[in-house]
C-alpha cells in the first residue's frame, strides 16, 4: 500500500473501533453531506444528492405504475388546520417550526412549517372530492418536511430533511386498506430489489403508530451494527381525517359517505441506511442501481500512446448504457483504486498498455475485490453480469448479517441478554399491553419494530409479563 | 355544439373581454392549481404539476450538459448569514417569513425561509473551496422558496413557488461572466424551443437588477394582453459575495484570491407564461413538448365492436413514443373534443368503425384545429410532423402577437401613447439616469424590462429627459 492509500484509509475510523464516528467519516470522506450553519441541517453534496436522484427516478416510476400522480402542497400550514385532527396535532406540534413574521408585520395566525401534510391534502380534497367518479385520488408529493428534533444525525435524523409523501383517498375501507399494504409492498420490492436492503414487513404497535392513523406498516432493516431502522412506513387512516375535514362524496345511490385514506412516505434517512447495511472499513459501498457511478475507469500508464485514447472510447461506448466516470487526473492509479473503493462505486475498469495488447481490460469488483480479465469485445456482457452479482452479493450478505443478528427469547432474562449484549432484531412474544413495551424500553432502550406479516409462535404468553401473548414482535434498538 | 360542450366553453371568459379572468378561468377549468388555505400559497394539482416535470426534465439535462450537479442546500437562513451582504439583505429581508419558534421554545437567533441561497451557498463555498483545484463549482438546486408578496396570483406570484437556483463559484472574473452568458443562453433556448415561447434577452438597469449583482441579465417574454413577464434571470456577481463570506482560494502561484460567483434561477412563473403566451378562448394551447398529454385519444361510436380494441391496440403503440391518453369514459366524444381543446391537448386522434374500415385515423390539431386522414401505416410519423408543426405554428404566433406589440418611441409623448395606448414592448433610447426610470414608472406605471444584447439607435437622446443617450431599452408594463 502506497502511503497516500494508507492516508485515504487511515481517516476513516474502523467500523468495530466505533460505529458513529465510521459513519461520520464517511460521510465526510465521500462528500455525502456537509454541516450547514443551520442547527440540526445538511447541505446535501453532489455525490450525495445524485443517490438520492436515483432512488426518485426508481420510487417515482413505481408510483406512477401504480397509478399514482404528482401534486405540490403549500409547506405552510395554519395553526388553526393543524389542529383539526385532536391525535395528529398532539403527535406533531412539539416538534414544529412557527413562522410568526412575514415581511415586518407579524401574522395574525401563526403557520408551521409542514412536518407532514396530511392536514394540507385534506383540506383540498374536501374541496375537490364531491362525487365517487372523484375517486379514488392518489397522489404523492416530493419535498422537504420539518421537524424539530433535539439531537440530529446527517440523513438519519435532521431538523429538515427531503422525502415523499404519498396520500390517497378511496370509497371504501377495504379499497384503503389494499392501498396501504400495496405501497408498503412497493417499497419493501423497492428496499430489497434497489437498495440491496432487506426487510422485515410487519405492522406497528399502537404506541409506535403514526399520530392519527388507525394503522401503520413498516418496513424495518437492520444495519451493520445490529441496530433498526425504520425505512418506510404505510398508514391506513380509516376516516377519521374525513370526519375531522369533512371529506364526503355522493355514493352511487345518491347517499353521503366518508372517504377513506391513506398516506406513506420514505425519506433521505434510506441513504443512511445504505451507508450502514452495506459501508466497510475501506469506505461505502453502493448498490449498483442507485451508484452515481457505476463503472470508475482508471487508466493505467496513462502517459504512454494509446492508452488515453482507448479509456476515451471505452468511456464513450460505456456511456451509453451505464453512469460511467472517466478519471484522468494527475493522481497516481493506487490513489484512484482508494478513492474509487472509499465512494463505494461497484466496478473499477482498469486499461493499460498491456491490456490494450491483449484487448483485454481489468474489471474489479467493490465487493469480491476479485480481479476479472475481460475481453474488449465482451466488456458490456462481463459488466452488466458483474453489476448483476455485486447488487446480489450485497443483498445476502445484508441478510447474513441480519439473520446472524437475530435472536429468538422466550424468556426476559434471555431477551435483556438478547438485546444488551447481542444486539439486532430479538424475536420474543407480547401481550399486547403498552405497559410491556414501556418497561422492555426502560430495561433495554429496546422498541417494539413491528408485528411482522410472518407471524411465528414462540411461546403462549408475554416475554416480559407472562400474560396470554397475542403477537409475535420483532423488537430492537433502533435509529 | 351540443349543450355539453357550450357550457365547458361558456365557463371561460373571453380573453378580450378581461383576461386576467380568463387567466383564472382557464386555470380553474383545466385543473391546474387549486386555492390553498394558506395565503398566497397555492396547491398544483396533477395536471399543472406534470407541465412543470416535463419542464425540469429539460432544463436538468440542459444543466447537467454544461458541468451543473445538484444539490440540497436547508430551507432556512440564520438572520446573521442573510445580514452578511448589505445590498443582498435590504433586497430580500423586508419579503422574507420568519420561523422563531421550533417546538415549545423561542428560538436564540431568528431564521428566515429561504428566499433564494445565496447566503447558504457561499456559507458552503467557503467550507469547500480552499484551492484552485476545488474550482468551478457549478451547482444547482431544484427547491421551494418564499417571498412575502403583498398580491398574489396563482403562478405569477405566489408566497411560496418551486424554482431551481444556480449558483457558481469560478477562479476568474472572465469564467463568472461567461457562465452567466451561457446559462442566460440555455434559458432562452429552453424557452424558444421546448415552451415555443420567443424572448427578448438583455441587461437589466440597475434599479431592477438582483439585490447583490453586479449584472442582472434577463429573458423577457411578452404575453398575448401585452404585458412583459421577466422570464428567467442570470446573475454575475463578481466577487462581492466572496469578499463579504471570505470564499478565497490558493492560486497556482501560491496566492489567495477571492472566487468570482454567479447564480441563476427559473421558476413555476413560466408555466403561467405558457397560458399566457398560447392560450386562447377554448383553453389551454400546451406545447408539445412539455404538454402532459401529448395525444388524446377519443374514441369514435366506441360501443361498436372493434373500436375500443383498435383504440387500445393504438394506446399502446403510440405510448412506447409519446405521451398518449385513451379517454373511453361514458361521455359523448363531442365533449370529450371540448375538454381536451380546453386542456391543451396538441394533436386528437379520432377512431372510428368508419376508420377502422379505411384502415385510417383522424389527428385534429389543437393550433389549426385542420382534420388530417391518416393511414396507421403511417401514423407515428404523421403525428411526429404534426407535433414538429404545431410547435413552430405555436412559436410563430407568439413571436408575431409580439412584434405587432412591439414599437419604437423617439419622443416622450409617442411613448406614453405607445405605453398607455398600444401596450407592449416599446423600444426607446435611456439616458442610464434612474431619475428617468422613476418619472416613466410614475407617468405611465411601465419599467425597464432590459438593454437587450442587439441595440438600435433610435435617437441621440434619452426619450424622458432628453440627455444623450447611453442604450436603447424595452419598456413595458410587466407582471
Amino acid at each position: 500500500m502506497a502511503k497516500d492509500e494508507k492516508k485515504l484509509v487511515e481517516e476513516i475510523t474502523p467500523m468495530d473501533e466505533d460505529f458513529a464516528q465510521w459513519y461520520t467519516d464517511i460521510i465526510k470522506k465521500a462528500q455525502l453531506c456537509d454541516y450547514s450553519g443551520v442547527r440540526g441541517c445538511m447541505v446535501i453534496q453532489p455525490y450525495g444528492y445524485a443517490i438520492w436522484e436515483n432512488m426518485q427516478k426508481e420510487m417515482d416510476r413505481r408510483f406512477k405504475e401504480t397509478g399514482h400522480e404528482n401534486v405540490y402542497m403549500p409547506m405552510f400550514i395554519p395553526e388553526s388546520l393543524l389542529q383539526k385532527e385532536k391525535d395528529h396535532v398532539e403527535g406533531f406540534a412539539p416538534e414544529v417550526a412557527w413562522v410568526t413574521h412575514g415581511g415586518n408585520e407579524k401574522l395574525a395566525e401563526r403557520l408551521c412549517v409542514r412536518p407532514t401534510s396530511e392536514t394540507l391534502f385534506c383540506h383540498h380534497y374536501s374541496n375537490v372530492i364531491h362525487s365517487y367518479r372523484d375517486l379514488p385520488k392518489k397522489y404523492n408529493q416530493w419535498c422537504n418536511v420539518v421537524r424539530w428534533e433535539k439531537t440530529t444525525r446527517p440523513f438519519l435524523r435532521t431538523a429538515e430533511f427531503l422525502w415523499q409523501e404519498g396520500h390517497t383517498a378511496h370509497a371504501t375501507a377495504q379499497e384503503a386498506e389494499e392501498e396501504t399494504i400495496k405501497m408498503l409492498n412497493v417499497y419493501a420490492e423497492f428496499c430489497e430489489n434497489i437498495l440491496a436492503i432487506p426487510v422485515v414487513k410487519g405492522r406497528k404497535t399502537d404506541k409506535e403508530k403514526f399520530a392519527g392513523a388507525e394503522a401503520t406498516y413498516t418496513i424495518e432493516s437492520l444495519m451493520h451494527d445490529g441496530k433498526a431502522l425504520q425505512s418506510g412506513t404505510s398508514h391506513n387512516f380509516g376516516d377519521g381525517f374525513a370526519k375531522a375535514f369533512d371529506i364526503q362524496y355522493t355514493d352511487k345511490n345518491n347517499e353521503l359517505q366518508y372517504v377513506h385514506q391513506t398516506s406513506w412516505g420514505t425519506t433521505t434517512r434510506l441513504i443512511g441506511a445504505i451507508i450502514m447495511v452495506h459501508g466497510d472499513d475501506a469506505g461505502l459501498k453502493l448498490p449498483p442501481k442507485v451508484a452515481p457511478i457505476q463503472v470508475a475507469i482508471v487508466p493505467v500508464a496513462q502517459h504512454k500512446e494509446g492508452v488515453l485514447e482507448k479509456a476515451n472510447e471505452l468511456y464513450k461506448s460505456l456511456s451509453e448504457k451505464y453512469r460511467v466516470k472517466l478519471d484522468d487526473s494527475d493522481k497516481s492509479p493506487g490513489w484512484k483504486f482508494s478513492e474509487y473503493e472509499m465512494m463505494g462505486v461497484p466496478v473499477r475498469l482498469e486499461i493499460g498498455p498491456k491490456d490494450i495488447e491483449k484487448n483485454q481490460a481489468v474489471l474489479v469488483s467493490r465487493v469480491t475485490r476479485e480481479k476479472r480479465f475481460v475481453s474488449l469485445d465482451e466488456l458490456d456482457a462481463e459488466i452488466e453480469k458483474l453489476l448483476s452479482e455485486i447488487h446480489t452479493q450485497m443483498f445476502e450478505a445484508a441478510l447474513k448479517n441480519r439473520e446472524e443478528k437475530t435472536s429468538t427469547a422466550s424468556d426476559y432474562e434471555e431477551f435483556k441478554k438478547c438485546v444488551m449484549e447481542k444486539g439486532g432484531f430479538v424475536k420474543a412474544m407480547w401481550c399486547g399491553d403498552e405497559a410491556c413495551e414501556l418497561k422492555i424500553k426502560e430495561d433495554t432502550t429496546a422498541t417494539s419494530r413491528c408485528m411482522p406479516f410472518e407471524q411465528e409462535k414462540i411461546s403462549d404468553v408475554c416475554v416480559c409479563c407472562g400474560k396470554p401473548a397475542k403477537a409475535m414482535v420483532y423488537w430492537g434498538k433502533a435509529y
